[in-house]
């Protein structure tokens, strides 16, 4: 019993979903999403940066792009497609001005991460998901997951970006 | 021999700073910044990340901030001030449109990470830095430190966040 439990934390290690401050690192709260059966990933806060973004217009938040091993792998090796195993969260945070940072600035400049909105997700499987390029979709707002029809938009919205296998974040250099 | 590289290896992994993919993960080529004599911890492109932020005005970028371990369970923690050994690193990028997302989303709306600005790290070391509230301070572009007039406007800046030892960025709750 002692090794198997081993085994299961040793393989759980690997796939990248181990983290030492568990309660912190994001909501995981077993609720499956509609159409792709995906969960959230336990300890995706924990993982690697890919990229930052601001969505301005009915969004109005700013974002972080992370990604497990897998996908920075893929993304430093400039490997596509992504293999399978593969996952991108999207956390994205309300666009909010800092009047704190402003203040020392000495002008309004300054934008920072509010509440946070929601997370997303794309889970690569390539046999599980073919009918939507390889790619299973997800949406949760405190661990909720979003329903049907929203995740129906999520492909046709990535097809524009077919040539980098339906991904629309460039993994962004380090300064 | 063997032994003496182990445990440089291992202790090395400890303090976060072992990348599996040490070229894409953080420039390191070990040049010195000026007053606080500080380098570029190697993987620091692998830490985990706190917040984001875009700055407006002269600075016109896109942020990310991130922390090694200590820096990480300081901030889930609420601990206050900052243990030694915490270093925060800011990696900013240029704020550009993609026009590529706005056709997507049918309007003028996203903002992504351009070409890498610079570097920006905060130390945590509470005997060293006592002129400079247990911080030192330090930023690199392309790999190279910046100036001491530079380094020497980091601190007088960061005062205004005394009643959080000195770090204006929150830690960003997960979506």
């Amino acid at each position: 019993m002692k090794r198997i439990a081993f085994l299961v934390i040793a393989a759980a290690a690997v796939a990248g979903f181990i983290s030492s401050t568990a309660p912190a690192s994001g909501h995981a709260d077993g609720a499956t999403a509609p159409i792709f059966g995906i969960t959230i990933p336990p300890g995706y806060r924990d993982w690697k940066l890919i990229s930052v973004a601001h969505e301005a217009g009915n969004n109005n938040d700013i974002r972080a792009i992370l990604g497990n091993d897998t996908a920075i792998t893929a993304y430093r090796e400039e490997k596509l497609p992504f293999p399978d195993g593969t996952i991108i969260a999207r956390l994205a945070w309300s666009y909010v001005p800092s009047e704190e940072n402003n203040k020392v600035f000495g002008q309004a400049q300054s934008f920072v991460a509010g509440s946070p909105i929601n997370l997303q997700l794309m889970v690569k499987d390539s046999k599980k998901y073919t009918a939507t390029g390889g790619w299973g979709f997800a949406q949760f707002k405190d661990g909720k997951p979003a329903d049907e029809a929203l995740l129906k938009t999520c492909f046709p919205c990535h097809e524009p970006a077919k040539t980098r296998d339906f991904v629309f974040t460039r993994y962004s250099p380090s300064p």
